[in-house]
């Protein structure tokens, strides 16, 4: 993770696909990919290449509004603005985007600088009945971000793009924790740590990416595989400014004064407030590790294994169970792979490591490397750089004209056997021939796991997103019925909505609709999303 | 702890003060409390001894309300169930009981056996403008469930006592949870899960005399002094039942499916609904123990230490600094000590205590009795056997007609050392002579610790309400002056609402009023607590 956390090149990030421009998988590589996915479906449609639409050459929807003059310096209307941020970074979105289809753009791309503009820019919309969608990185995969849906509901449709407000502002080294605007991108935020060595260790897969206010929004996931797995455990505070006014709740280490205020802000979406701040819990760096990369004949066997292990009261960074297609080419036998990692600031934690280690063998592990105590060698490290790419190889199978989608959920262990074989079946009926599905823990807890899957599937161009969602209806089905959660941390967005609204309790929603009235009484943030 | 963890010889609870009827302090024993307050404030009015009223020989109100035929049977009005319904077990109530003030009895104390017998009571409640006052085990130290200060705003006060609703309903082995009735008391709990090898291993101080639902509904504080501290991390999923309807949150181990309801119900002390069932997470009973009781010449030089342990990245179950005061008879030195824990049902913790150990060293500590392996002996186990015992000293203290108050907070490292030094210079400030004010810190964070005070100070009957108060307020605005929480675990009640109005954001009060106007559209639950 350490190249990660460095500020890169910033380049440019791309407007239609993950991350930065310069990494989408083209060319050569683009082919080999395509050449891959024949081989592993014969019987699939041939991928075939669709190319990058330029948008300043593409059609949007006429601009329907007019900023008043006191704005109109932090709002832009220009193509590429309103294009890059017309969706997130789903596939469903990249699949419209390399279709040059813009209708759901927004109408104004607004770029805040400091948080009065925000207040101002909200007063806006509500008077004006413009539907105001917060914008952190983008990099929603669940249709979080996107104003197109509710386009006719409203008299305009304007992204509010927060990066503007960004920057580690204060640090409290005695009590390990800063004060970080909200429109912080993850490189910048471990930037402004690094001197006082600090870190937040917090690294989603959008890490480049994402903000600091858009993993509060959306409870993103994070670095440790155990323990405190969210980004909520580490919040200590939070500053959000909503239509009604703004929200500042205390630094706390722990409380027990009523239910957590902190914790009704934390997943609501964008839906009752923007996150302009937060102080979040900073640990020390790393300067112990151990790691191990255990091989398992079956599946079942580790997931007794990694059951064990968090459940033996030990908390490791990273316990991370790749089934044998995620564990593909780590291992010469083709088995499933745990990989377990403890590090501390403070303490050698090789003794941790070796009972975790324990625990494992005692349940048919095998560990031929032993314990490693570099991070950056060794199954974990190749594994880990693997991870950072993935979304890009998402896409290139999106511009090959096929079908490729993630998912995930938490179950109990009591449940997750039936959970995982519900979501083989299902995802397996839905298209012929039948794709290809793997499944990793990216966090255990003590009462369960939380399965991650990825499903590529042939598809054809002019089919993508139908098949895409008959892959996505299945999978949500098979896990809505198995006990899972919607979503363990990619959010709900518009995505997840109808599964969603069958895993709340009535009255939540009930309750969530009677918060949303009194803080967004226009109704104009992130309309459509969560409630109403 | 094993001895609480076993149910006792059930004997009579106190309609009084704390816990068994058997246990309170009397006799020698009183005058003896009594001596020791003397010596200690010579300059002091003499304690002396209040007797224990008869409650069948106390005035009680008129009873306003006959329950409809229907619930007849579950509705009592005899002059014990009242009486001992009347208040909980704040130092206020107890003075009050002393004093035979029962003009805030409840009109009926119902007691529900079935949840649907709950649900028929909060009708009945809502339709005849009846308050209802959600009652486990009573033990709230804050004022939170008693219903004489809205008496006249409503036709009638029902207390409906909880505990009929108990018992271990369904163990999930394999996941290491539990659906447990909200009525069941600490001992009745463990009794359910000892068979299955299985504990919560949750012990506030009231464990003997309070039950789920109450924990989960003033977010009590428990075993684990760092890390998962509150019930909040051990509840999986939730059951409530509201005048509106019923809830029933999805059994997860982790989920980012939009902002926890489990969150939005945990604190929210009888006022949005009642707790009936909770899914909650469980360990396995511990094995393997090592304690050390490390003495520092000053308390600052513990906090650095207690500090430097949190922050290391180990998770002590015990981190409990004491001040000379706490742990007079512990140290022959008169230091201050810090009781440190480490426990584990599958590996050995010597390690762990002994880097806790050597980082405490290095902040000037000293141990000499080292890591002991037993914790049932050495300072610990003494610590323990006087920290349940606790709250029948305060009733002694009460009955002597003198005051004695406990309060707690949370603050950051940076904000501590003038938060107690506040504290100190108010505290001392409102009596003369000032009291004697000690400090612990009960649980620890990463990011500040959990102070907790005690006060005694000399008084009269006559005077002791108007004493004690002037220390809660002058304690409380110290505590939100610097930066605290008005509570870490002791919840919120009636004694801290008017320092939590200060705490919580505007804009939160507006939107947890929402929800209760839904959930409770009468108003009749727990009125005057938290909202409205």
């Amino acid at each position: 993770v350490s190249d990660a956390t460095r500020s890169p090149d910033p380049g440019a990030r791309s407007w239609w696909g993950w991350g930065w421009e310069s990494e989408a998988v083209s060319g050569d590589a683009l082919a080999g990919v395509g050449a891959l996915l024949a081989a592993r479906f014969p019987r699939g449609p041939s991928p075939s290449e669709v190319s990058v639409p330029d948008p300043e050459q593409l059609d949007l929807p006429a601009v329907r509004v007019a900023p008043p003059s006191s704005l109109i310096g932090l709002c832009a209307t220009d193509a590429r603005s309103r294009a890059s941020h017309t969706y997130g970074k789903s596939f469903r979105d990249v699949v419209r985007a390399l279709a040059g289809d813009l209708a759901a753009a927004p109408d104004v791309v607004a770029r805040p600088e400091r948080e009065q503009d925000l207040v101002d820019l909200l007063d806006w919309c509500s008077g004006s009945r413009l539907a105001a969608i917060p914008f952190g990185g983008g990099s929603s995969v669940v249709g979080g971000v996107e104003g197109g849906a509710v386009r006719d509901r409203f008299e305009g449709v304007v992204s509010i793009d927060l990066t503007g407000l960004s920057g580690v502002v204060e640090i409290d080294s005695l009590s390990r924790a800063a004060r970080i605007r909200g429109g912080t991108y993850g490189p910048a935020l471990e930037d402004g740590l690094r001197a006082a060595g600090l870190t937040l260790r917090h690294y989603p897969q959008s890490f480049e990416h994402s903000t600091l206010g858009g993993w509060i929004a959306t409870r993103s996931g994070g670095h440790f595989a155990t323990n405190h797995t969210h980004i909520d455990d580490f919040v200590e505070s939070l500053r959000l400014v909503t239509p009604a006014g703004t929200i500042e709740t205390r630094r706390l280490p722990g409380s027990g004064a009523g239910p957590s205020p902190d914790r009704l802000f934390l997943g609501s979406e964008g839906t009752l407030g923007v996150v302009t701040e937060a102080w979040v819990r900073l640990q020390q760096r790393p300067r112990h590790r151990a790691t191990a990369a255990v091989r398992f004949t079956t599946f079942d066997a580790g997931v007794r294994a990694a059951r064990a292990v968090v459940q033996s009261g030990l908390f490791p960074s990273n316990c991370r169970l790749l089934d044998p297609n995620e564990a593909a080419g780590m291992d010469e036998k083709g088995r499933s792979v745990l990989l377990l990692g403890f590090e501390s600031p403070s303490f050698a934690v090789d003794g941790l490591a070796a009972t975790a280690l324990e625990c494992c063998l005692d349940h048919g592990g095998e560990a031929p490397a032993g314990i490693e105590t570099s991070s950056a060698r060794g199954a974990a490290g190749t594994w880990r750089g693997s991870f950072f790419k993935a979304p890009y190889l998402r896409d290139a199978v999106a511009r090959l004209g096929w079908v490729a989608e993630t998912f995930e959920t938490s179950v109990t262990w009591s449940g997750f056997d039936a959970l995982r074989a519900a979501v083989d079946v299902a995802v397996a009926g839905v298209l012929d021939p039948g794709p290809a599905v793997s499944c990793r823990f990216t966090h255990v807890y003590p009462d369960g796991p939380a399965p991650y899957f990825t499903v590529v599937a042939p598809s054809r161009a002019g089919r993508q997103l139908e098949d895409w969602q008959a892959v996505k209806d299945a999978a949500s089905e098979a896990i809505l019925s198995a006990g899972g959660t919607i979503t363990h941390h990619h959010a709900i967005g518009r995505d997840h909505r109808p599964w969603f609204d069958r895993q709340r309790p009535d009255l939540f929603a009930v309750s969530l609709a009677a918060v949303k009235d009194r803080l967004d009484p226009a109704g104009v943030l992130n309309p459509g999303v969560l409630v109403g």
